[in-house]
């Protein structure tokens, strides 16, 4: 730190006064949002366990080169897993621990992709084989079923495995360009097998896309296999970011696989080249997909936690404008304007956090179903877990930026910790289902509902409220001044008037055209916003569910109510011409709610430090000099600069060759590079 | 190129097929874009330069380290000074030649504010001084105004310049940490000298903030002057994007500046410390501002043209399912949900475009007004650039991004020259004004010219609408089908009557309250509303009267007609609330201009290529695999990434550390850094 003064090591709080006004108890806070006691506790362990670790240490990520950050997330992976085998972590604990290392790395997709498919796909024999060498990492996997010219589509991927019964071998190859397997995350330099998604060809005849392990690196040595072309696909967006993943590029020149390494749970190949799929019911894939999907909701809780944290903390130390008369300036966070950009944001975080809640237990429902053979909410749970990782993913990257965009021109920085967050989440809107994508899927389950509703079937869980639909479209709200928009049931029946109409309005639509899939295709823009209308439904009446629980620590059911209430209406609100169109509200009604909202803003104004605080994040996982839990802004953004590598020499690199030049007129003479 | 075989030399052109199709005369539409036949010949002759000189290339920016990317960015600036020295370029030729460069260097906050700023604020002998210096770089300036501690309130500002009468001097001076000069372009390393913002004290008195003139780096050598602090401030958001630019920190302690060195037009100090005003005008000042203003408005085009034309012709190359009985997967362009996203943004860049042009007219008219002291419609003019830098620069930076999102995967690797883009443009939303506080200010004028109009007074330019206010506020519109939705003159009055209604009702609670300030606070986010109603309605109104005027060149006036009334018709149904909350809409109203909206989607289709085109980017200014004119996107990303430098070697730097401990369970052994 160079011409300012060292601080000295006392420790400051410069949020101590926002803190001490909180009117609830953070601990209970903590606790809830943690998920439990025990949840609390594993967390605050193993976060202060990497917090504490220099090996994790991730100050200079975006200032280092890609090649130094990839070797580094090598390192720090390898380090992990020796942690984990020391220190003998269960699962739970290792998960927690690849989370708070935050850099995203083989691992994720070899225990998320690559060992979560061989469970689903792979029959028992091969379990056994391929798990027993994934568990232990003698070999690491990833998941290649992308390519090139296809994304979304996956019955369009190219790669072709043509069945050889004469050496009991399957071919795989890329026939294109386009058929090159390209994103695979792990792919690109660390894998050494890859789970690939090719079309399967045998006797001739094309069976559609399965799933191959194919080796593609040497175990000794690591090189590439004879005819395998790998490789790193490029830089990504964004400093730091998701460039410590290796997603790679891949192409086979007829390369043979033996039979045996077909995932063969669903359907087999026989010795003799016969196709055969097995009786085992292709439902069963849906638990895992319900899952992964839990995960992405509750992740989009976490990342939109810790923007939030860092625009509400650095928003509370900030100050701007309106000091007058020697006072200090006003506190950003005092602002209208800013809190209306911010709360929503604050009670969205909690909100995905408690949805995130319902989807574990979702998970286990489903669970318990497939296993009792019961598919019959399958589609309803398809829907609502597609509509659900949408909103959530597509809310909190945008919430993410938003927040960055409040912290003003300091948030521009890496320092902030806002641009790299930004960079590393965005990638969840696109994987796992494009977000456009997976609504309009919603979209067809809502018309598929309606008509099943029209002939008499009831609808069931997340969908249950189209049962009367009769009723939806036609009341009124009744709301005739602010307060009234508190009642949860006004709340609910808004939510659920709205989605039944724009349901309705699109399935109407559908039904009198001539040509209903030319008919939906016009009509995907308005689809699209109805499917959004119903997920966030979705989480506005599991938000509500849950507010109205008792829960221990004081204070703690209060703040929930309040951000419930602020969730809510602040979706109406935004999207308040959805309500007015049909008549369901009334101008004034939107303006009731407007002012309500004001009023929330105001309750949450004493305890927003606090509330942030609960989701306990560590400043090491924060990574952030405006967010940090001191508030000691200013000193680390300074003290931060000085390590920036333009800053090693006092007289800039370049100087003679461009800068001396241009200064002193000789751009022709004999120091020049120009 | 590995793994594929080349493609041979011969020219390909995928989107030829596109080209065929267009409806208009693309390159009358290229010359109206420019500005006019000499504007297009000059920017087509000085972006072949740039783009054929090999010191401009820019493929690798992404992939560098932040110190080669700026002594690069050095090593451009210079060359490029070079040539505009070989060349006696014009300056016209010489800012599109920084422009088309493409990489933000000390140069640009050289000639676009420190220079600025001189002929604003000095007098004509300080003139005479110093820019006979600047014009031929024989010292490069900044612009130090922004602290640390303090953005957008410059009335804030802590920095001291103390004069001492007794040497005839100013002693500047950063009394605490937040008084850090911080962000200033070009001061991190380049500058030899800046214009410091300081608080200025003379006789003990404080007399607010005002410029100064500080040398900060010798003409010798380069090192910081005695008692100078002076360093880049660290690594900003995105790869490349602005951390080419050494945004810097600056620090004094006590350093004296002769007396002459305070920028002394509109006030000086005297040898006996007396303060004096100059009796100019301050209002001459405005001129710059609306220089400044009009400047970052076309710039706003101009970038998100180039994000549009990425996204179209890419969304033209990929396809994307239904893909039926072999025929090849849909374009994804024809997708009414890509439509719907990407078509208003292609619009919204020829709005843009227009409302520069017209705010190149109204610099022209104000600078004659103010030449004849004419000080009467400054307030409006202030209003109307504030608020069209506001809404201007955010609505390209969500473009930009909305773009990439378009582009699906292969949008996040910076081959598609989409984050770069981004991270390269946001800081426009906050830099010049922060856009939420400028639409404030537009909500500010907004209020007053009301109630001026209650007191008869004629409101003026860009707010005459509102001298029509009892009618706006009482009529209803009269749209019965989808195509009334044309009709300019109903357009117009919708947008008219939104934004008169809006600020009416800002204006009636403001009113009705006993603090008006407090109440201005508390309504703060519904006037940040309104302020945006009325800037959408000055960039409606500037398109309609565009297209109605006669233009040469076959189909380019009916171009303008479609992407004018989709411009208008996509913000009216985005904000449909606004015009339905007060009635001035009914619901069916919305879906007639939703349903027309569908109708020019169809209209433009076929004319989506040749219509980004028109703006005529060459492939080095776009730096993007996605976007390339010849359409052949996917042999150039597979090209790019064997450059990552990840691939240089096959086998990945760390193995042996890292990652073969892991893969051979030998974590302790005598390989692993573990």
């Amino acid at each position: 730190m160079e011409g300012i003064e060292e601080r000295g090591v006392k420790e400051v709080d410069y949020l101590a006064e926002e803190r001490a006004g909180a009117q609830f108890h953070v601990h209970s806070m903590k606790i809830f949002l943690a998920g439990g006691q025990h949840e609390y506790e594993v967390s605050t362990r193993i976060a202060n366990l990497v917090a504490n670790d220099p090996v994790f240490a991730k100050e200079d990520r975006a200032r280092i080169s890609r090649k130094e950050l990839y070797k580094n997330s090598l390192k720090k992976a390898g380090h992990a897993w020796k942690i984990i085998l020391e220190k003998g972590l269960t699962e739970e604990e290792s998960m927690r621990m690849r989370a708070f290392i935050d850099e995203p790395n083989y691992t994720d997709l070899h225990w998320g992709m690559f060992i979560t498919a061989l469970k689903g796909q792979a029959t028992e024999e091969q379990q056994h084989k391929w798990l027993r060498q994934a568990y232990k990492l003698a070999i690491i996997g990833c998941y290649a079923q992308t390519e090139l010219g296809h994304g979304s589509n996956v019955q369009g991927l190219e790669t072709t495995a043509t069945f050889d019964p004469s050496t009991d071998e399957f071919v795989l190859n890329s026939p294109t360009l386009t058929s090159t397997k390209w994103w695979p995350g792990g792919l690109g330099k660390a894998s050494t097998h890859a789970l690939v998604y090719a079309r399967l060809i045998t006797d001739s005849q094309d069976y559609g896309v399965h799933a191959f392990i194919a080796q593609i690196r040497s175990l000794d040595d690591h090189i590439p296999l004879p005819n395998v072309t790998v490789g790193d696909i490029g830089v990504k967006f964004g400093n730091g970011g998701y460039n410590s993943m290796d997603n790679g590029l891949l192409r086979f020149d007829h390369v043979r696989i033996p039979r045996e390494n077909m995932l063969m749970k669903l359907a087999r190949v026989t010795e003799q080249g016969k196709y055969e799929r097995s009786n085992k019911p292709r439902q069963l894939g849906y638990g895992a997909m319900v899952y992964i999907r839990q995960g992405i909701v509750a992740e989009a809780s976490v990342y939109l936690s810790r923007a939030v944290t860092i625009a509400v903390r650095y928003s509370a130390v900030r100050r701007q404008f309106g000091g007058k008369d020697d006072k200090a300036e006003v506190q950003v966070i005092d602002y209208r304007t800013q809190q209306h950009r911010l709360f929503p944001l604050l009670a969205t975080a909690y909100a995905y956090r408690i949805v995130g809640f319902w989807m574990k237990w979702l998970y286990a429902d489903v669970t318990e179903r497939l296993n009792n053979n019961d598919f019959s909410n399958l589609p309803e749970v398809h829907a609502c877990t597609a509509g659900l990782k949408s909103i959530t993913t597509s809310v909190t990257a945008d919430g993410i930026e938003q927040c960055r965009k409040l912290c003003g021109g300091h948030g521009y920085l890496c320092a902030s910790g806002l641009p790299e967050l930004y960079a590393a989440y965005v990638p969840a809107c696109t994987y796992e289902g494009d977000n456009t994508i997976l609504l309009l899927q919603v979209a067809r389950f809502l018309l598929k509902t309606l008509t099943q509703v029209a002939s008499g079937t009831k609808p069931v869980g997340t969908a249950a409220y189209l049962g009367n639909v009769q009723h939806l479209t036609s009341v009124n709200c009744e709301v005739s001044q602010g307060k009234d928009w508190l009642n949860p049931s006004v709340l609910l029946e808004a939510f659920e008037a709205r989605s039944a109409r724009m349901a309705v309005a699109c399935a109407m639509h559908v039904a009198e055209a001539p040509d209903s899939e030319l008919a939906f295709e016009e009509l995907s823009p308005e689809l699209v916003e109805a499917a959004r209308a119903h997920c966030q439904l979705i989480v506005v009446s599991k938000f509500i569910e849950q507010a109205q629980k008792d829960l221990p620590g004081e204070g703690v059911k209060q703040q929930l109510e309040v951000l419930c209430n602020l969730y809510a209406l602040s979706l109406l609100t935004t999207h308040s011409s959805d309500f007015l169109a049909t008549g369901y509200l009334t101008g004034t009604q939107v303006s009731h709610a407007k002012d309500q909202q004001k009023a929330l803003f105001s309750c949450v104004r004493p305890n927003a430090v606090a509330l942030v605080d609960a989701f306990d994040h560590t400043d090491h996982y924060l990574g952030s000099a405006l967010g940090r839990y001191d508030g000691d802004v200013y000193t680390h953004l300074y003290k931060g600069a000085w390590k920036d590598p333009l800053n090693e020499s006092v007289v800039t690199e370049g100087y003679h060759e461009y800068l001396r030049p241009v200064l002193t007129q000789q751009l022709w003479g004999p120091t020049s590079k120009l």
